[in-house]
């Protein structure tokens, strides 16, 4: 592995004064209704209102001085820009955020209150790169890839790590997936803090690159995704695959309306308010039922930043 | 006073086995946006999702055996029938709530999940009261009232102590008013647990009979609410009303508008589901902004049974 657990433990020390610890939720009632023991990582409690914070600060913080001066830029369907934004901002350095004219209000809001400069672009990722390769010739700023970038993957493995010191003897793991940092970075902490943990992802249907990659080994680089999960739209990058394909049991693939049943039943019984895509690995447990039964599970619930407008219900 | 502090603490015993200790939630952007420093009291993290559970298993557990048989009954706009069955089933007694018929399915849903026997009735408060009076005669059953009761004042008092206790210093609460349990608790605890705290209460201006009251010195014995905080829509109770107009500094009132406002910052911000209920309280803190300019603030977030269908944004 390229990622050593001294480079995870440097990553963890390096975030830990500017994230926040995110608090282990459970409920007796969903526990009945999947039949087994969920514990859910609330990382939309996280600094930013998700996941992303972790790995944007441990990037942020590792540039050098002088690069650090011209600023960091990317590209992002939100919450990484936001995260990449904040993350700057306890630095004192400026960041361009290159965002899809379709992004959710409440993040474009979110990004502008961090105080980084926006560019909007068409949504396709051939005009976001265009966009951002224009910003980063006018300004100098090192681009911080959304997920496929070590530093990234470093930074959030840090989520899981935690979840495994705060629930003894988690038996099984199951993340999202979308570009796969968070994945990838779980399943290394999985990996060496507790090998016998099974860490699992789950996927939407309409954006299923990562359960196709798995599972024919050779990395899909493009698809069209159709998903209410606006956060796994993105593509499984190169880097996140190769962890991914060796360190992950498996990836289950959930429909938008399974999503929005496990989505629905979070607000109701967590009484948290998330995104879709944070529903998706409950929405595999519950269509998985069999083979999770009676496990000790826990799930990363990646983020909150949804549009309020748009909730399916 | 009819409660002192040796009342309020053994309620405290004797229900703390049972409840949370809710959590105690802040948001810079929240206290940015007020002006004050504010720390939010989820008690939708409660034990069937409100506050109510405190007040209904100190009563349900202060019945002596034989009563306590019969089982108890009560009517109740959702959250108390609620909180009753809970604590009867806790208790191994049988609870028999009667509910008008425009009660939100979900709370509907969970009187029945606690595996008490509802009875529908007529949204009026006339209809309730005959709709009990058949089953406590036809069962012997206790009549547990939601809110004129000091069983339950002296439970509910229970969450602006812990509050007091985990906030230091704290300068001013603020409790939303339907009934008047949660406020007379409140205001109660405050008077003996920290006498220079001041006690607001919040009320819709659709529901304003404990304003009026309050105002008039004579008790509103009834109204017609109109407002979309559910909740808060009951009748000011006479032994409530006695403890609120010695403790309480004032009560404001807000609109609906001002009600969904707040009720959408907090869950943009604070990422919990609430009630529109209980965003009362904060949208007076934005509309009163200069009397609580600076303040260290603890609000109630009473609790976080809503119909996700019926959210207003």
């Amino acid at each position: 592995m390229k990622i050593k657990l001294k480079d995870i433990e440097a990553a963890r020390t390096r975030i830990n004064p500017f994230i926040h610890r995110s608090p282990v939720l459970s409920s007796r009632l969903l526990n009945e209704i999947s039949g087994a023991e969920l514990y859910f990582k609330c990382e939309g409690f996280q600094k930013t209102g998700s996941f992303k914070a972790r790995g944007a600060t441990n990037a942020v913080l590792k540039l050098d001085e002088k690069l650090a001066q011209k600023g960091v830029a990317t590209h992002s369907s939100g919450n990484h820009g936001q995260a990449l934004a904040w993350a700057a901002k306890k630095r004192g350095i400026p960041a361009y955020i290159v965002m899809p004219e379709d992004a959710p209000a409440v993040k474009v809001a979110a990004v502008r209150g961090y105080g980084a400069e926006l560019i909007f672009c068409e949504a396709s990722l051939a005009a976001r790169e265009d966009g951002l390769e224009a910003v980063i010739a006018r300004t100098g700023a090192t681009f911080i890839p959304p997920y496929n970038h070590y530093d990234i993957i470093e930074g959030q493995a840090s989520a899981a790590a935690e979840l495994i010191e705060d629930v003894s003897n988690l038996e099984t793991i199951i993340s999202p997936v979308g570009g796969g940092g968070l994945l990838a970075g779980t399943a290394l902490s999985a990996y060496y803090l507790k090998e016998d943990i099974k860490v699992y992802a789950a996927e939407p249907a309409g954006a299923d690159d990562a359960f196709r990659s798995f599972h024919s080994g050779e990395l899909v680089r493009s698809h069209q995704p159709n998903t209410i999960a606006d956060g796994l739209r993105t593509t499984l990058g190169p880097l996140n695959f190769e962890i991914i394909k060796d360190l992950v049991s498996d990836i289950f693939l959930v429909n938008d309306d399974e999503i929005i049943d496990a989505m629905k039943l979070i607000y109701q019984h967590l009484k948290i308010v998330i995104e879709p895509s944070c529903a998706v690995p409950f929405a595999a447990i519950l269509k998985e039922k069999d083979r999770f039964k009676g496990q000790r599970i826990g799930l990363i619930l990646s983020g909150a930043n949804v549009d309020l407008q748009k909730l399916p219900f």
